[in-house]
């Protein structure tokens, strides 16, 4: 008998319909013997008609407030299930009529404590008492993801996608055996399936390959969620909820196994819409890189790959990508920049481009990955724009119309093609 | 410097522009000098979508969880307007840019306990501290109407209209000086608008005649909100939310004055849709009503007027009504009960009719009103098929057809009329 979280998200409780599928998928689990505690997001939509509605009232409603708001939508589904996994148990005979199967519970009402960084909070501590409690009465507890309490008895909320976090920090609280997450794709693949159609769903891959690929833009797992079952050990399986095929298993390393030791690239992800910025003529002395950085994080620009240039006759240049929807914000902040502290500054800025990039921990071991990489995708004409590396990840940038056959011929080059 | 509860039903906080005006409204009181704390409904239609999910899933949903759902939706309207009140004390210099003038709360967070009757639950206490020391620091606390916490620390609600009570109950904790209750009309009236356009408005009322109105079909307020102002001698005002007339003050009896002790009637009250139910042949002795009604109430069913005629021959004879959606039901637990217990029991029925009533504390002291009334009512040549009398009201069943008659005699009749 084992102790299982099961994370539904928005899709996978969409409807009434959807929700009653989810009911009976939970009661199944529980009839193979195990423990189940449930962790759902809002149904789809819902958290984004909130979110407009706070907008609407101001346009910067970011505060305890804003929270507050947003916070309603895990509730109404909490209860929702709840009811329709109540209803489905007396279906089935397991409880008498009007007897509970299961409860809804929010964050606070399980002890989810949190920082109060209102719409970016982060969990400290999750009471287990009641739910153990309720586990060993035979409830299923149906938790509310993507919120919390503060000290002050505020709710918080712990960011978009924050729902993967609560099932993940709840797993690791209970010492779940398994964190299963439900989404509306059957598991992780190879890379993204629309732009390579032979792409294949990857079986297990390392907490590390799935961060890389997470903050790489594969979308179905939050970076933070993935963080988090690393540092406890909570193993992940991806799974489609509107399937009964086997997930993708998220584990530690060393529980890949032999097998997966032959293979160098796990993956490889890919995101358009980046635009580079290459700033020469900035002095050579230590602190201007945080100057520059400084000024755009002021703006809230996120910065994505960085590479610092050899100084050249003194002067020091610098190159960094943003998304294409943070430019015009850039442009303004380095300009300002320039006029305030570097006068010398030219701000060079190459739009359209995308990044591809491959992952996978074997090729820690294997140090001719990268330049395979820069073979690949010469032999295919396609010019490499500016290179970033990590310990398990290569990335580099190519023109935004050469992202798919950039992707293709890396998948195929690295053996990761489906064989049909 | 006085301290108002003021609370706002749902169509005051309708939609993003109804809150913007209600938080003007919050702010301009402030700017009078006066502590202000509020209550809110949800957003109109935002209940009825909750409850319409719920039943969804569950065609008998009432429980625990389905509290849990329709409680999100007094959250989000908290949330909002809590944001609008910030936004529009910030436009007007209150505070600094992202300070704070309100802070929203829901049941829990405030120390709203009630009882465990999920959906009807009944408020027992209110912790005030938090609420005083945010009122004392300069902050408007923007507090969930309609809902609460039980001994479980699980969320309840009050029941349909539940907000009023929730405004009417804080006040009383509070010992606010008035509890203003904001609505979609500008006040009660002597009579339905739409029935009768003579109705005038009715500046001071008391909290009996209130009561009785309330449950006679004036929907201004919820019964239980007006017994709990009654109680706690919480001064009420029904105003619009969107006019700046002055609206209906409910007040104690002896507070009207003498002005008041001239007029014997304050208002008609009218409610189509009876059914009269007559049924003779009963045996004659103790227990047989508790029986018959005891059969209704397990079925649900809510009897209004009850009459119970002298007993002619040993036989005796019940007569009471009940809304017209409910005749079927009513029906069919009469015919069971005559099946297993009163077999020589007659039903009859008379549908369409309607009960027009008489209310006014002034009736007491001029025991001629009841007689007044059927005299008035006879000039018109309408049949009284069934009268029922409190001590402030008198409340005659007449056909249906003949109730626009009937309310346009009487109000005409006591004095009521609009003098134009």
């Amino acid at each position: 008998m084992a102790l299982i979280v099961q994370k539904f998200g928005g899709t996978s409780v969409g409807s009434v319909e959807r929700i009653r599928g989810v009911a009976a998928r939970v009661l199944d689990t529980v009839a193979q013997g195990h423990r189940v505690a449930v962790v759902t997001s809002a149904m789809s939509g819902e958290t984004n008609r909130l979110v407009a509605l706070a907008h609407d009232i101001d346009p910067l409603p970011f505060s305890r407030e804003y929270d507050l708001i947003l916070s309603a939508g895990e509730q109404v589904a909490v209860g929702l299930l709840a009811l329709a996994i109540n209803a489905e148990a007396r279906k089935r005979g397991l409880v008498p009529e009007g007897g509970t199967k299961a409860r809804g519970y929010l964050g606070h009402q399980v002890g989810i404590h949190t920082d109060n960084g209102y719409s970016k909070a982060r969990i400290r501590e999750i009471d287990t008492k009641l739910l153990f409690s309720e586990l060993d009465a035979g409830i299923v507890p149906v938790v509310a993801g993507f919120q919390g309490v503060d000290d002050s008895n505020s709710i918080t909320t712990l960011g978009r996608g924050g729902s993967d976090t609560s099932a993940v920090a709840l797993a690791a609280a209970l010492r779940a055996d398994d964190c299963e997450i439900y989404t509306d794709v059957d598991g992780v693949y190879t890379t993204d399936p629309r732009l390579c159609p032979k792409a294949r769903k990857i079986e297990r891959i390392s907490y590390e390959e799935m961060m890389e690929l997470a903050s790489l833009g594969a979308k179905v797992l939050q970076i933070r969620s993935v963080e988090l079952a690393a540092k406890f050990r909570v193993p992940l399986h991806v799974i489609s909820s509107f399937s009964n095929t086997p997930g993708t298993r998220v584990v530690h390393r060393e529980e890949l196994g032999m097998s997966m030791e032959q293979v160098d690239v796990s993956g490889v992800a890919a995101d358009n819409n980046q635009v580079k910025y290459h700033l020469r003529g900035l002095p050579n002395r230590p602190g201007v890189a945080a100057m520059v950085f400084g000024a755009l994080t002021r703006e809230s620009i996120v910065v994505d790959v960085i590479v610092q240039d050899m100084p050249v006759s003194g002067m020091a240049s610098l190159s960094f990508t943003v998304g294409e929807a943070e430019a015009l914000r850039t442009q303004t902040a380095l300009e300002r920049l320039k006029a305030e502290a570097f006068r010398e500054m030219e701000i060079q800025s190459d739009k359209s481009l995308a990044k591809v990039s491959i992952v996978g921990v074997g090729m820690q071991h294997h140090p001719g990955v990268a330049a395979r990489m820069f073979q690949i995708l010469g032999e295919q004409n396609i010019d490499i724009r500016l290179i970033s590396t990590s310990e398990i990840k290569v990335s580099c940038l190519v023109a935004a119309d050469q992202m798919k056959l950039a992707v293709e011929s890396l998948h195929r080059g690295f053996g990761l093609d489906r064989l049909d």
